[in-house]
């Protein structure tokens, strides 16, 4: 133990390993942020360079003792914090933030995993430039556990995940050497995707330290509307209307079901909400970006709003007429996971379905669930043009967050989680494994992809040192 | 031998058994279309299903004997033909070309490996959809083997590589088992990306039997233009304007040099070319696709122009005023490829950069080529947009190829590759790595990514029986 926290200490400079008795209190980086997973760390190290991060993974191979990589901590699977033996270090990249160049002929940019998502798209806008991820935790969250993750967030629909905006990328492995593919090339057939291995692997196979990634031109105007919707068929319907007019200027399509904006409502009362008093039960919200004009976009807008209320799919309809009304739209949107939180902890899944099947899943589950459990609420909402609800199941009223959870989380997974398989859908859409579903994953997941994973794991870490125990039962 | 014809004919029935003692010339299979790596099977195996081809893969498996998946048997690497042993199983998958389903309001296309692209192409139009994945070889190809080699072509800078386009897979492993990952998801985080792991693995970690493919919605409007350019680097800012102005309207950016066009007006010389007796030494094909209008269209276009003439980055442009001309706009480009090879066999080089880097990469390598090689010609075209170059390299006049290829390919490959790193590329964009640029690989490549390759590829085919020998040296 004094052998090993003498090497980190080597590899990163004493003021960078912190430890209980030299820091005190760790539980910035041993908890997630809900506190679902409290864990216990041997120690919190922080590489400032790729160098030390290779030095840091060398030194625990060495000690046998098993690494967590660590950006934001923002994560809802149990993934980036140390499980509670006390044995295992984390290895926060939050140091490394550097932007380490911007290439704008290229339209690329190459920064450090400990850049804050929010930090990444400013640098993108200072140059005149989009970088299109976007998500709740945009604030606090590292790209390279947007990486690790394979984060996707509201603008999936035009711009794909995490990984579609991944050119390049630099990691180190679990032997401790560095993977350098921090390349700005569209097109690069040199033999296996390693990038996209890597991405989505949340920390099991290597480090990323490293990314370049793609950027896009600054739209000249963008437009969000709140649209009253009479039914999930009506919303599937109103996305290939959207998607058939306005093709690849539809960059976001959110829907919320009325339960969801109901908790907003409540917990949140001074935020006034559009077409509040509609009686349709569904909500969407829907962004245009375009490359020419904000009349130009209002233009394209209402003919989709033209063809929605002559077919049924949209009842009535509020475009935003600032960038302020915009933003408060997408405050509104974003404000479900915290009024659920505050109505009391539900049962959570981050689910994705063909899109076609959504509107026969969402009917079929909700009766089972209703049936299942007397009185139960549903806030569903989430991104439909990529086919992803957040599909939260909450205590009927007046019964306490924790008994409902005891007592039906199971019920509720396996009704949600079967229904999913039979509509050809993910049990994880965009959050990960983590611990939190990894046990779920066989009974979901084909068994030879599964035994591909454990064959790859082993190859490129057969120690078992690098987050050992996440997406894969390792023990 | 006689054993494993035995059961391989069990596997797939007499008639989808070939050799040469039962149907004589087996040449279509055993040679690349180039003639490049003329090669010798053991037999041909015509698998009619998945099931088949799991069957086919555990006889080989059993009596450890080679195989070589083939699609079209299109490819420039010597990728999907045997080896010259004779002892190599060739599997074709052309049999498999049945269409599993297309679902529209999920805009997802599922297909058999062996369905020709064209096919997938004209599916997906017949149920009002784009498929853009394009390519010369379009008519012949098979999307198992665009998928197995992510496959690039002309309309990568929209809507990216074959990767990009494929969602779901099947495919049968080293072993003979099925991996089924055929979900028309688009957001998916349960687990390692296997689907990226055997898209570009060219047959060599499983052989893909099925996909998923994503559809988009057709263009209303669909325009070409042939501009010439004073240089490279005013085609790369062109290409800027462009970008920023159209936005994703923008689909196609072909760059052209007067060398390659002269080629096509020499060979081709029925073909017209537009701008003829324009001064300008590069030619650039641009490509708009609207969702609006054909009016709509040419107004975006023209404010290109405006702005791109306005600061020197072109001089002149074409605009196609019929499909019919747009499609001979296309035959021009499409034409360089045969008119190369009608003036004699040259070096090839299938190349990515970051398109920043290309104008000083073009003069820096085009005065080293000229300066090693007295009189040498260069065939400079490509999809520019991706930062995809084919820089091909002719022998001086009079020089006959075979002669050339002889004396200098070494020379040529040393000059350009070696350049190409210089600049932050790769030598091999999208046409893959095959037997052709194996052994160049790890001059260029990152050797700690080599080693997870080799590592990954022994984990997945530990015997080696999976299209040996090509990406990784395994002998």
């Amino acid at each position: 133990m004094a052998e090993l926290l003498a090497a980190l200490r080597q590899a990163v400079g004493q003021p960078n390993v912190l430890t209980r008795a030299t820091h005190g209190d760790l539980s910035a980086w041993e908890n997630d942020w809900r506190k679902r997973w409290p864990g216990h760390a041997r120690a919190v190290v922080r590489p400032g360079n790729t160098e030390e991060v290779a030095a840091v993974v060398k030194a625990c191979t060495q000690h046998g003792v098993a690494l967590v990589p660590q950006g934001g901590n923002t994560g809802l699977v149990g993934g980036s914090g140390p499980d509670g033996t006390g044995t295992q270090v984390v290895l926060s990249l939050q140091r490394m933030h550097r932007v380490r160049g911007l290439d704008a002929a290229n339209a690329t940019l190459t920064v450090e995993a400990g850049c804050v998502l929010q930090a990444v798209q400013q640098a993108a806008r200072d140059a005149g430039f989009l970088f299109p991820l976007s998500l709740a935790a945009e604030g606090s969250c590292t790209i390279g556990g947007n990486l690790a993750t394979n984060a996707g967030g509201t603008q999936v629909l035009r711009f794909g995940n995490a990984r579609d905006l991944c050119l390049g990328i630099e990691a180190v492995t679990a032997s401790g050497e560095v993977v350098n593919l921090l390349s700005g090339l569209r097109k690069d057939n040199t033999g296996y995707d390693l990038r996209n291995l890597l991405v989505g692997s949340e920390g099991t196979l290597g480090i990323i330290t490293a990314a370049t990634l793609k950027l896009f031109p600054l739209p000249a105007a963008q437009l969000t509307a709140w649209v009253a919707v009479p039914s999930m068929a009506a919303a599937v319907s109103l996305l290939g209307t959207a998607q058939r007019l306005l093709g690849p200027a539809l960059t976001g399509f959110e829907v919320m079901n009325a339960f969801s904006l109901s908790l907003v409502a409540r917990h949140m009362p001074q935020l006034t909400q559009p077409l509040a008093a509609h009686a349709d039960p569904w909500r969407v919200l829907l962004e245009v970006q375009d490359v020419e004009s904000e009349a130009h976009a209002q233009a394209r807008l209402e003919a989709v709003f033209e063809v929605a209320m002559a077919n049924g799919c949209a009842s009535d309809a509020a475009v935003a007429q600032s960038v302020a009304q915009s933003r408060h739209f997408w405050h509104l949107r974003e404000s479900i996971p915290l009024a659920q939180a505050e109505e009391g902890t539900n049962i959570k899944h981050d689910i994705s379905l063909p899109v076609s099947a959504i509107p026969a899943f969402v009917e079929a589950t909700d009766a089972a669930l209703a049936q299942a459990i007397e009185g139960v609420r549903l806030v569903n909402f989430g991104h439909l043009g990529d086919g992803n609800l957040h599909y939260n199941v909450q205590a009927p009223p007046g019964v306490s967050a924790a008994e409902f959870l005891a007592a039906q989380e199971a019920v509720a997974n396996a009704i949600v989680y079967q229904a999913v398989a039979q509509h050809g859908g993910s049990i994880s859409a965009e959050h990960g494994v983590g611990w939190l579903k990894r046990d779920e994953l066989p009974h979901y997941k084909d068994a030879t992809a599964l035994a591909w994973m454990r064959q790859i794991k082993r190859a490129l870490d057969p120690a078992n040192l690098l987050n050992p125990g996440r997406v894969l039962r390792t023990d």
